[in-house]
């Protein structure tokens, strides 16, 4: 069994974040960033809206009765809304205004101290659904005999909601979508740099999903950042070689905190 | 905080380990592959031998009190020597008989219904060290003004060791010394098409990593591969739309076993 040896940065959200596991894709970004410092959690769930995702979480977050024993989430990054947004009438489809309570709702497991899921020690992102790139999309849905069932234009409004949600709940928000926007130079069919679908990100927008991550933390949570936190366990070349045990003692890297 | 809600896969070494996380490294490969289904936990500690790997197991692995509290280590990769094998006098030495001895001093923390960390559910996998490219580490260590400190013949010695290390403590050892060495046609220069500097992995040398792993996982532990485990939620389009949340409970994916 793994003892609690290092805190994690647990990732949630749906395919977006799923796929992090990919090569270049931004929990194998973290992890290798992290490498000795934090473990990487990754609860994305392919196909899921934040309706579905509500208990998920409620199973996946430690309650404060658990939390002694097992690792703190350190750093949680809350990422749904590309099938929230989905056409109405589809079964993934969440109304907008129940897209954003449940934003909230998530956040508030966390935050609120009446909570069973209360954790201090929990800093937290909401990212932004990244723009679909409808073209790019319709084909693919096309190849697959299927009819198109999400737009550029729905994914701008949930982006919107969630930017308005951070603001409520007082979460900093990373915005992916306009970051992605910006990238492709507010050109919907060249988001295809980006996106491997016209959904789904290729290493080029994960690259960019990683990067905007750091800059959040840097800002908001530096402290967190991975070049501010030493590793758990001593660098093999400090190791005193006279006795090599005095070295080799698990650190609490979070002790000033 | 994280609850146990997945179990599993750790990994413990070297640098070799610790680069798992790189983009196409195995711990990458791994964690897509058994995403949704088991964690992988990255224990590689860049330039540590066995000597000094054995007190940071012993805090990493949790003791039997521990163990009902944190997730279940279903599967454990043990990769260690490619720095006990340096230099005799260099710090990372570590003489054959106590690298073997060290091995299965690791192996029976796990398995020695004695040890304060026994796991009867931990499945065991010993990984041989790689083989050196002498001719690139030495040009990797004259670029360093370094001299050079690990060579072929050396490492083949101590794979050797973890091959009869393997049959003593009934452990199947995946043999990635001779699927590099038939890899290269026998030929030591051309390992430089899965050694980056003749010591580390790139990403041709992680693919055959994790392709042997695999092979053994299927001839040894086959109820452990990914393609025999469910993920530990429903997958969406399997999600009872009438009634959602009767679908949104985590299974025990490991209940038959």
């Amino acid at each position: 069994m793994s003892a609690s040896i290092q805190d994690a940065i647990m990732l949630l959200g749906d395919s977006l974040t799923q796929g992090g596991w990919e090569a270049h894709g931004f929990a194998q970004r973290l992890a290798f960033a992290y490498n000795r410092k934090l473990d990487v959690i990754n609860r994305g769930m392919s196909g899921y809206n934040t309706e579905w995702i509500i208990p998920v979480f409620e199973q996946c977050f430690a309650t404060q009765n658990e939390q002694q024993h097992v690792p703190k989430v350190r750093l949680l990054t809350i990422w749904l809304g590309a099938n929230d947004a989905a056409t109405e009438g589809t079964p993934q489809y969440v109304p907008l205004p129940a897209y954003s309570a449940n934003l909230a709702k998530l956040v508030r497991t966390v935050t609120d101290s009446a909570s069973a899921h209360y954790s201090p020690v929990t800093r937290i992102l909401l990212l932004t659904p990244p723009p679909v790139n409808t073209h790019q999309w319709a084909a693919h849905r096309a190849e697959q005999n299927q009819t198109l069932d999400r737009n550029f234009e729905k994914t701008r409004t949930y982006a919107q909601a969630v930017r308005d949600v951070g603001k409520q709940v007082g979460v900093p928000v990373v915005d992916l979508w306009t970051a992605l926007w910006d990238a492709c130079g507010h050109v919907e069919e060249q988001l295809s740099e980006y996106l491997s679908d016209g959904l789904h990100l290729t290493d080029r927008g994960y690259a960019i999903v990683f990067d905007e991550i750091m800059k959040s933390v840097s800002e908001n949570y530096p402290e967190l950042h991975y070049d501010k936190l030493p590793p758990v366990f001593e660098l093999w070349d400090k190791i005193n070689l006279e006795n090599p045990l005095s070295s080799l003692s698990k650190r609490d890297i979070f002790s000033s905190a």
